[in-house]
């Protein structure tokens, strides 16, 4: 990986840092530190620059996504349960710059209904849903091949 | 009360901090410091080891969820107004191995009918609703009565 | 128990006569008989003279709620389904003078939606969810408590 | 502006930090550092001492308002999208003693239906939307003319 | 009153018989021995033969309804709570011969909404709503000027 | 009818010109004039002092309607649709300081939905409905046992 | 018939006993008493011990499933009315241990919208709806064919 | 079977070839093939010439709807899954002159709410539902019973 | 104020003339009268030439909107409940070329839900809610700010 | 033109003189003077006597249907937005004897929700959407090959 | 007809071929053959090439609405019952480049209101409702004066 | 490849085929055959042996999923605007044995609320939406990472 590599932010939200514990069933058996391993040895593999971060608090997830809008850097996020509730989130996403990939683990297709309604599907590029950790090593294949040339929606 | 008293975690939501001064047609004329003393005591004469917390931050309740996961530790929840809104909390609670009690202090049921969704009732054993302070010693006498040999929902 | 006892009528709505047969997983394996037995004890212990009633009848619950109003007697009420439906066993509660506790076996929070509306409710002090034949047990300590000073809501 | 001049607080909730950069169309194209000047120099014109916090976390804006209630301070609330999905934050807004002036930036009824919704208006003295920064200078010019002889609803 | 007064039959559901003692802002002063004389009396006036019944049973209110039903007799029906959720009470309305006029005491208009869907009202040919216990006298007066003469619809 | 009569408005919205003509299964063959006839020389009767209006225009309903309040004069309504659809309608009946009896010739809970929902009900003392014309004189003779002693709701 | 012949309650709800006189064109011209013979006989022929019950008593047709579930007795249930609106006899219907067959005389799906919800069904085995008294032989075959040897589900 | 035997053609939507193999919980373990023969010859017992048809294509079964209100004969439906989303299939039951009746192999009332509705169901005689392909031949017997004399609704 | 001033209309629907006497607890005690002398003063201050008009009637309303148009003039529009019916004003005001400003005296979010609707804030610069009287002022000084160069939305 | 010449009002409700002017994307760039010419002209060389009217007022449009009513004279009507909220308007085309035909300037079904209800279209012949003034025309060319023979549906 | 004709195509969808047979009431006495024969002899009075096809297939309709798209060919839709279901026809509808009317042959707002709602209606340039077999010559009539002017919406 | 490559079956839906003419703002200008052509080589490039089908009939995709099910073939499945309304598909799709990965060109959550169900997703391994037709390749190296060794939901 060079210095040239493109930055890419892999910000999740709450209670993802419990992954591997939480319901196996639903979310796998990973835990958020093999997960942070394999996107940032997954992104290099791709030429990424990738940093993952994970937090209980709705609050710094939107510093997180100001600071990629103020830096023009590309995002794959699974804000939790912050998804299907929170318009701040979403407002957030809309002012990012760079391309925005939104990942769930689980598919939420198949689970309660209230876990449809999405506040920040809108403002991504594309949405990847229940293939568990390799959603997000699918959303950084993606954002390799366009890094350079893609607008935001 | 000996070192083997069984813990409990008595976690309370944003807004609770106030009571005694808010509105107390509704809440009481309690303040906090005395639900923490009522708790600790009543836990005590009862051989329960409480501790109370109280939190404006969502994210600081959820961590503190988490910590009670990790340690199999008996919870009462009263999340205040998060408890209609808030998902993220909800899957907080999903996680907890040990029982979670919830409790209200005021009778949501004659309130406005946002106040009727709840998104922990589910994963609790049991709800206890409008009794004010006593409901958290309700929680705690039925916890006591159960320690060591109740499973989570 | 003393001729002083307070007096407190527990009734039963429909199909909670077939206790400890019925769906065991959802309202345990205590029988009604032994529910009657544990209340009727329970409250002498705790000064209350309990007397346990059950109908099949919507109109036998609401006659026995007549006969509470004009007694001025605390009522412990668990409707059954009728919770849910009837908006006459409602009207009788809201006739009460005493206090009225409302109890329910199962943590309806977690069964259909249908189980969560609740006519009774909002004319109860307080509502005890999900903790078996015990929510009985709770709800008599707590008007024990309060008996001769606490007025209906 | 003598040490007599009437406190207000000017609280700004998540992404209003982002003024200026974030859709001028719709927000404008005024920074929250110009806003801060705008309020803090206008209200000081109008005999007020004002105050201007701005914060992504829904726990300081409650926090806030919590010591607004204390203080018996006038508050200028922009809760931004918190102000259609945070009860908890309306249930802060309940306990203030002095009046609380609701601004909107933008004509929240001409965007998205969920932004219609406010769990803040109902607390408010009245509320001012779609006039941009201009919004709190009218609602600091009602709070200067109404200091010290306006209870709050 | 001759042998050849018309018959009419005054049925009040659930909870009638506690007027006066029940809440008296909503529903007046009156008791429900008072309304059996009002109506009685009133009815003798008309020259009708007035006999008013009251159960808190669904079961006894629709084989009144059967019975009307048998006789060709007009009634006039309270049916209380069960107006707004008894489908079945409804059905019995439905098979009547002679005409149905509909009584509610209080304004239901003015109250809440699950007291304004009504299963009886289609199947009357008239619904008098608020006069108190004049209400039945304002309906048998109809009855009494169409007595022979009209059609149930 | 001496000069203390106590005066009445009956005040009949749009279309309700065109009764006997249109469709007469629905409305009655009475026609307008013979309504006004009615009423008046039945209010008479009663010692009351009827006058009769109608009006295809809302703006006229309200301004009798105010006419109305400022007289403190007993109001008999039958607004037609806008009954249904009037907000302003209602909010001019919620001025009135003498009782407003609401009337519908029809049984409009046997008629299509939307003429289920009423602005005015809310503000009348009570609802007459499905009696046709005779509804008018229902009311009238509600009005007339009152003269003087009742207050608008 | 034989001893041996399988039991079999077939239990029919409130204003069933109108059957024949009550709006024939919906529910033909058989009357209550050609149904019982109907199915006694029908039942005799096809090896079965068929008992006809009908109550307008919600509290007495839940007595009688209550008896079919202690004698593990089939059951043919047209609760009338109450299917839409009584989930009490809903939960009744999910105690039994016998196969329930749900029976309505009338095409149900093409009446009012509020006839197509049901709290039976779910509990049935199957639903026969529109064959008039048809539809109970079609139900009592299908039970002999299958006695001894279905669960319920 | 004479030639005389009144012709009856059995319907069956997309998906039902699959029977068998498909999730036999909940459709049994009938192959198709099996359900033809059992039709056919069920039908040649009960006189009736039976053609059991089966397709993917919405288009194909509105053929063979339009083919059976050409001929006047009977049909038996089950329109899987395009019985609750397709009006056109609908449509084309409403053209039918002989008589319609509808089958579901599972009892559809207790799965997913989008099977409730039946765009199929108001055009038949009767419905039948739940009892697997034993539901057809209940549905042929009562067909074979009215050949001859009964109406389409 | 001289020639040049900018004209604005002030524009009040239905009821507002009853301004004072209406029920003061919501409108505030200021008469119409008194609010006309208000804005033409205020908006004198202001360098404004305002001209306050009040109908009941929506057509003339709608009139008065076409005025505007025609003449390029500002609107401060107070519809009062045709705010929540109306959409023929709606379009009215979708017409208007110069700043519409929308101004209600009470606080609509803290009223019933229907009063949460409405026809004219879409196309409002902005909506001032809650002030009483002092809203207009609050309205004009906007306008006065912007007179000459700001576009209607 | 002769004397015999069919009668036809053609009637447009409130903005709809604003043709041309309004919003010519939508609307169209004709004015109201050249649609009257339009209609007039295009209904003489059709052998109808065309007279066009329109108002500001639901009241003064409730009147011209009244005397179409009273006339028998066919209508063709474009009510603008009250067709989407008005039910008086639409309880006076059903007295209507004449054929009526509905006409929209612009594709209400390409716009907002609330525009695709209508009061009106129940009790028209037909409606024609879409095709601006020339809509006009097409109503008016059915209507003249249908004078004298066609009743009103 | 000269070569120079421009070509419509007439799109008929399932149950259309039944005109004339169907519900005569509902849809005329019209046959499809009489359609056609009036469509293409009508249009090429207008100076069209017209051609009429019908089908029970949606996918036959969306291959004949793409091969519209390719040649650029005016369309007049009936897709019958799949109007109000297939949002695959109207996506057909959305790649369309010349112009398309849309026809219903009754008038559906007269109807249930599962057939109020449309997929093609938005992709129209206009909607044709209620005038049976004429309402497709008044769609020719239109596209005939706007041939090789008119722009698709 | 060799004969052993794991078989995928590429399933499009109705209006694919015009991919690239269609829309391209929304699509892209990638035409089918070019998306045949990077499926088939993509595919072989990751050692799967893949066939790519596009059909405007549901019976033809609903057959081919048949097929899949046979032959416990992968499906990516793109059903076009079935996705949203198809019940039928969605059946089809549950009777899968190997991996089914949904598709979407578009963002689907940008766009009109229909479009937001889906009877497809909850039978799916994963789902991929917004990429264009890069999604299907994400989809295939998912797959082939997986062959061999996934098992369908």
């Amino acid at each position: 990986m060079t210095a040239q590599a493109t930055r890419v932010l892999v910000l999740n939200g709450p209670n993802l840092g419990r992954l591997g514990g939480r319901d196996p069933d639903v979310y796998g058996s990973t835990t958020h530190e093999e997960l942070v391993a394999l996107c940032v040895r997954g992104g290099a593999d791709l030429g990424l620059d990738v940093e993952v971060r994970q937090s209980e608090h709705e609050g710094e997830l939107i510093s997180w996504l100001h600071e990629a809008a103020d830096g023009g850097i590309a995002v794959v996020l699974n804000a939790g349960a912050l998804t299907h509730t929170s318009l701040t989130v979403g407002d957030a996403c809309a002012i990012l710059g760079a391309p925005l990939v939104a990942v769930h683990l689980s598919n939420i297709f198949a689970r309660e209904s209230f876990r449809h309604r999405s506040y920040v599907s809108a403002h991504a590029v594309g949405v990847i849903v229940g293939f568990g950790v390799e959603g997000y090593v699918l959303a950084l294949s993606w954002l390799s091949a366009h890094s350079g040339s893609v607008d935001a929606p």
